[in-house]
């Protein structure tokens, strides 16, 4: 018997069997007036500060169906949201999701992925509350997604790094993108070590808890690693107005890394993207108080300094170096037909 | 001079185009904390109640560029958006957008979007806030948005409607599935009858001080007509548990549709979409207080019955109609391919 598949069912129907895999118990649904199937959801909101986002994942752009399984489509999907909301120090609350769906793709599949990001969600204290679902030649998942903290003081921004502080990350970096690569190439990659990359690209757990601790430490400003290491830390040093000098050498990076990709490592560490690590800044004296508090490893990387210094990579000598080093552009990838 | 085309640009150049765009004096930003550029958007939250929705639209599954402007779609992303809200009795708040880009779409014309964007959301009193840029091979707009309303009591929903009340509906109906007709035919339709159907296509206006007036005067349950009007009869019957009947010929028309369409228009405004006018049951001395403070004609199309009677249209003796009547259903159209 053939699959049922999305051309099967109609709108309705559809919408009917995802919000059944989005059911279960709700962790954060204390204030939730509305759910899944009216024009909108709806509840009280908490006081303090609330923060909002949003990030898609297009098949053939972000994720090919050959490699990437259906409930790590949903994790992820929610995940690279949630690590927005771990960037500002907050704690997610409610997402939305929109599906853009071709006809032949699975039903089962689907709910697969639904079930996937509501357990997700769940997880992290977050509750999928509603969504759209769309025809389009393209398949793709969007989320949007809102978070809260108690306090407005508490939240992070980019903006808040001065010279003369710390750089510092948590976790390892580069594993994702060399696991993308793995993943692509069809390689069975060398066992275990191939494992571990390749799961970091599929499954990549937003710091939630992390950024909470950071801003409790009082870290200045914090970024998500979403488009690599250097491009993301341009950006917070363009929002900051201020440099930073990075020692290359000592960005984290897992020993399944430089084991599978000895000439490339240090690229991906530096150039991949999709690490979902936080890239912070702050005083010494914090930076040592957040790493004894967050559940990660924290390293400190470099150091911020004059904004018209820029933004380098030195080598072990202290010599910049010349990596010609670009963050992902997805658009740049994928905008050229 | 060739026009500078999303390929031409980085991602990030692309980024800062469109946040200039985004820009503006703001109308609900006295909470602003963190606008464009950061991780996320962060405010300080209203007391009372907060609503959450989302929509999408696919170029060649909701529009076409060979017929709707830039602008045009820039409204229009946001206004079937604040429909949902509308159709909640809250007033919009913040909105993000995301855009689903390929390489060959021109810069000046995204920037003219997210321009009518931010012109149509100041209008109603809403912020777009941020957003996410993906490169995907077919182009599409998602906005998601909150609103928000001074007490829970106060917000609408589908699912309050008893037994006993009439339905109603603000506006008149039918006229923008006739809009679409002639845009996709290339017909220059009639003149000024024509004009006014695309007119409603291409620029519905969301009924969100209507909504609010509603949720004030007290009616029981309210919906957007966005897939139809008989589906989305069915959709709030099926909420609140009741059944209804339409007396189909007193569903209010344009005569521009009668005159254009003169065999399909009870069809077009039966079944056609998109009209984001509101759709609601009441007592009938509710709808009386309603409609004297309604900006919109309001007109009374049926009553509700008995779960079990279903959802029927009437003729003018009385006698069900047989319309084989069905709400657009964008994916049945456009998932099989």
């Amino acid at each position: 018997m053939r699959a049922m598949l999305v051309r099967d069912v109609s709108e309705f129907g559809l919408i009917d069997i995802l919000s059944r895999a989005l059911r279960g118990p709700p962790s954060c649904d204390s204030g939730l007036l509305v759910g899944i199937g009216d024009d909108a959801a709806a509840w009280r909101p908490r006081s303090g500060v609330t923060v909002f986002t949003t990030d898609t994942m297009v098949e053939g752009v972000h994720f090919d169906l050959e490699w990437m399984g259906w409930a790590a489509l949903g994790r992820k999907s929610l995940a690279v949201n949630l690590s927005d909301i771990a960037a500002m120090g907050c704690s997610p609350s409610y997402a939305v999701v929109t599906l853009g769906l071709r006809g032949d793709l699975p039903v089962d599949g689907l709910t697969a992925m639904y079930e996937g990001l509501a357990e997700a969600a769940r997880g992290y204290g977050c509750a999928a509350v509603g969504g759209d679902v769309v025809g389009s030649p393209v398949f793709f998942v969007g989320v949007a997604a809102l978070g809260s903290a108690e306090r407005p003081e508490a939240i992070l921004t980019r903006s808040g790094a001065s010279p003369g502080e710390v750089v510092a990350v948590t976790g390892r970096l580069g594993s994702s993108a060399a696991g993308l690569r793995l993943l692509r190439s069809g390689s069975p990659g060398c066992g275990a070590a191939a494992g571990r990359l390749k799961e970091a690209h599929l499954n990549p757990r937003p710091r939630v808890a992390e950024g909470r601790a950071l801003a409790e430490a009082g870290v200045s400003a914090a970024i998500d690693v979403s488009d690599g290491l250097v491009a993301d830390l341009e950006k917070l040093c363009r929002a900051s107005g201020v440099g930073a000098e990075l020692d290359a050498y000592s960005v984290p990076v897992d020993e399944a890394l430089r084991s599978t990709f000895p000439d490339d490592w240090l690229d991906l560490a530096l150039g991949g993207g999709e690490d979902y690590e936080l890239l912070f800044t702050a005083r010494e004296e914090v930076v040592e108080r957040a790493a004894a508090v967050v559940d990660a490893p924290v390293t400190v990387i470099g150091r911020t300094v004059d904004r018209g210094e820029g933004v380098r990579a030195l080598g072990p000598s202290g010599v910049p170096l010349d990596l010609r080093l670009r963050g992902w552009d997805h658009l740049g990838a994928m905008g050229r037909p």
